[in-house]
């Protein structure tokens, strides 16, 4: 049974996550990061403080991690693995490419660690209530091991098979969003350009065969110009740049995916990396609107 | 107060619309078909023969046209509108491109006759059964004169402004929703080039931001490699052409709409014009999946 917990990097999943696992008593969770505001906004929910990954990761049966970047993940785990106890689990819960959850996964071979990669669905809000869809790749032996682990952090566990396949979905999963957003804000700045009204607009999509989660959640922000960031260009853009490099390495051809790709990059050039991605609107939308 | 009509065209939509009509006392239908067989399924409904397009709408306050394409539409509404009597209302229900509704209105013009663009959502079903979404375009003040026809035949109304609005939506709607169709046929493909099940997909795609109305009809079909024609390639690729066409007329940048175009053509071109829309999986699949 996993008891002792090392989370390395407590932002807006991580430190949801930490939380989480340190209101569960049957967990010891010690939290590292680089800014001491989110390592203390943890060890009041229970979490212990380290000063460093090394001293997180020590005693650890599992090390989670949640960082910004494929290449920074790979960073810490190369200089803290045979830091961990042998037979230890470190799971990812940062968005990776597949190619990096396959070398994670042969970089812990030595000494019998085990890795996960758990892609998560949804965001901040599902992390700190310990509701998040979970998207698992790992050993299928793995998943009875970490039962008690994704209880507390997930609402759903969806195991998709190798390191590589959870990986792979988590962005492909956001290139079929993003690239759903993307028609969507051609298909209403055109409707747009006849006169539709938003409202008209709104009622009529929604009684066709091109309603989608994202017209649901999103159209009503695209109309009232609001790109207060959930999810942003950036964060959309490294996904969709990884789904869409995976259909090229894999010979699978996704021209309509890199479309949506493109837009996400034009989104990012005109300045609004920052913005929700509901700015992809702007990127259609004609001159005169503003 | 509308009692007469004439339906021209009584295939499958039309058909429907026929019958529906027809089974409604206070109307009065008289049908034009090539087909003596279309013609027969609504006279057994309560529908009266006509034995050409001028003796259907000589006597017809209103005139329903449901037609294969623009150009035969257009033909059909230049021969036989001096037929009909003034201040008829002339309502087209084919999917038209917003140019030909212009034209038909300006054509309608003389004689105060009036045009109303009515594209029609879902299918023969609902053709049948009188439960059709409706996307109108017309003079706002016709909306009161044909409530009775829109409620014998729709479930919902939706006002959409001018006649090119209407039809402009009508094939935008479809050019949204099969671009949806599109990328989620490359996202499976390639989770199923990284050994994602089906029955993982499914399950864990609908726990995401990508889920939508195309996925939810059609994914399971596409698992199950079931091509059967309900919204058929040809059709869905005549609805798309128009609208990336509109999007270049009106100057809207619509790449991804455009993508799924040329999607749709690929399906086309390999000669699977007559099967579903969810062919598109053919497009991107590798080949030895057959």
């Amino acid at each position: 049974m996993i008891k002792t917990i090392a989370v390395i990097g407590a932002g807006r999943m991580g430190g949801g996550i930490a939380r989480s696992l340190a209101h569960d008593e049957s967990f010891s969770v010690s939290v590292f990061d680089l800014d001491q505001g989110a390592i203390k906004r943890c060890v009041d929910a229970g979490a212990v403080a380290s000063t460093s990954v090394p001293a997180a990761v020590a005693g650890a049966q599992l090390v989670i991690t949640s960082l910004p970047m494929p290449e920074i993940v790979s960073s810490v785990y190369r200089d803290n693995v045979s830091t961990s106890p042998e037979n230890s689990v470190w799971m990812d819960v940062s968005t990776i490419d597949s190619g990096t959850a396959r070398q994670l996964e042969d970089l812990l071979a030595p000494g019998d660690r085990r890795f996960v990669a758990c892609a998560l669905g949804k965001g901040p809000a599902e992390a700190e209530a310990g509701t998040l869809p979970l998207f698992v790749g790992c050993a299928q032996g793995l998943l009875d091991e970490l039962a008690s682990v994704f209880k507390c952090i997930g609402e759903s566990v969806h195991y998709l098979g190798s390191v590589e396949a959870a990986a792979a979905f988590k962005v492909i999963s956001n290139m079929i969003g993003m690239t759903n957003l993307a028609v969507l804000a051609e298909g209403y700045e055109l409707c747009h350009a006849y006169g539709v009204t938003d409202d008209a607009f709104v009622a009529a999509l929604k009684d066709t065969g091109a309603w989608s989660y994202q017209a649901d959640l999103r159209l009503p922000w695209m109309l009232g110009s609001d790109f207060a960031n959930r999810f942003g260009v950036d964060l959309a853009l490294k996904d969709v740049r990884l789904a869409v490099d995976s259909a090229a390495r894999c010979g699978v051809p996704a021209p309509v995916g890199a479309a949506g790709l493109m837009q996400l990059a034009s989104a990012h050039a005109r300045g609004w990396g920052d913005e929700d991605v509901d700015a992809l609107l702007k990127v259609v939308r004609s001159h005169d609107a503003g």
